[in-house]
């Protein structure tokens, strides 16, 4: 099966936590919209009239005549057939909720810089976001962080279900790449206190597929028009 | 199977999108928290140390020895369970994936008062919260009941899926409530260009188990500590 991922090409974003299990699972995938005339693809298939079960935004994955919307459903369908995520329907529910905790971090983390709304620039909402942010980095960071690391501590082995790796692990890696990207500051404050979290991302790293990915020019760098930036000011000593 | 769910007992929250799947299937359910001594359970077990897949926040679910986090993860669960999703794993998967953009749809209802931190009063981010607002009204709400109200035209029959009733049928119909609660000016002049999201809604508070629920001391009232709150100035003439 050769999966049609269809995500905006500029950034690493939601599509990136697919692209993640993808990559390391060694999937036989196509990154649509990074070809040429791919992100009109994407924009035709979300304004199309003619597919009734049609997503209300990126990411998608189309799987045969399958298309599945929402990043952590899609990582849902992916991950047994990956061989990241267990066969029994109680470790998959347990997988899936650590996923949608880690979709609500990253939404969290979005919205420290657009706090308003999605369509306004940065600018326009930079004293909210000031507000935002601290309260992200004084409390619900630390708080998400603890908890990840209470999971770890719980189910030992080194990665969220023990020594078995799961695509919940691979986005947990993502969102510490995309934290120290966006909040250096407060991540070097706070990283010693989460050992486990840490080591985690260290090992998912050197995942070889993994590592291969993360060298290639298919890793696009992060950058201002993603979810995860670094606006300084957000990010105070 | 008793089901038990951990929910805080004086508001609708996200616990009430659980609650309406139990109680239009007519399961066997305790509300925990809802009785004597019920809060300190939830909040034990939220803080328990020897839990090795304690969730993040409240609802979760008691389904035996099982315990399962997530609003859109224990529907997930539920739903076949309460004939309240379909049994192909395609369908489910659709299913699922409007509960997640209904879960998306949520969190912005809820950030329209809180948009810069959840613990800090209503008073102190009033003025953000004008702003995103403002935006919600203009931009988000009718972007989200565009979405439903397609899906609902290419899947002719009444509900998401045709004629088949599914949880997150329950779900639009809460989303429609909890809106007309906190913006009855801005729902008054949207809902005549969304007849097909209206009708479902409609259609499902005539659900015999459902109306029945609606009607009892079960249904808390929605109030000013829920995620749907009704201030004035959100919801300007």
């Amino acid at each position: 099966m050769r999966y049609e991922l269809h995500y905006w090409p500029d950034i690493q974003g939601r599509g990136e936590f697919i692209r993640l299990a993808l990559e390391d699972a060694g999937a036989d995938y196509v990154d649509v919209a990074r070809r040429p005339r791919g992100a009109a693809a994407l924009e035709r298939l979300l304004r199309s009239r003619s597919v009734a079960r049609a997503p209300f935004a990126a990411p998608f994955l189309r799987a045969g005549k399958q298309v599945i919307g929402q990043t952590a459903n899609i990582l849902l369908f992916l991950g047994p057939r990956l061989r990241l995520a267990p066969k029994r329907e109680t470790d998959r529910l347990w997988v899936h909720q650590l996923q949608l905790t880690i979709a609500d971090w990253l939404g969290e983390a979005h919205d420290t810089h657009h706090p308003v709304a999605g369509s306004l620039h940065y600018e326009q909402q930079k004293h909210e976001a000031k507000r935002r942010a601290a309260n992200f980095i004084g409390e619900r960071l630390p708080k998400f962080l603890d908890y990840f690391e209470t999971v770890l501590r719980r189910n030992p082995g080194g990665y969220l279900l023990g020594k078995r790796v799961c695509y919940a692990d691979l986005s947990l890696f993502q969102m510490v790449e995309g934290l120290r990207y966006a909040f250096p500051r407060a991540m070097a404050r706070l990283e010693r206190g989460y050992p486990r979290v840490m080591a985690l991302h260290d090992r998912a790293a050197l995942r070889p597929r993994l590592a291969t990915y993360l060298a290639s020019s298919r890793r696009i760098p992060f950058n201002q028009q993603g979810i995860f930036r670094r606006y300084p000011e957000l990010d105070p000593v």
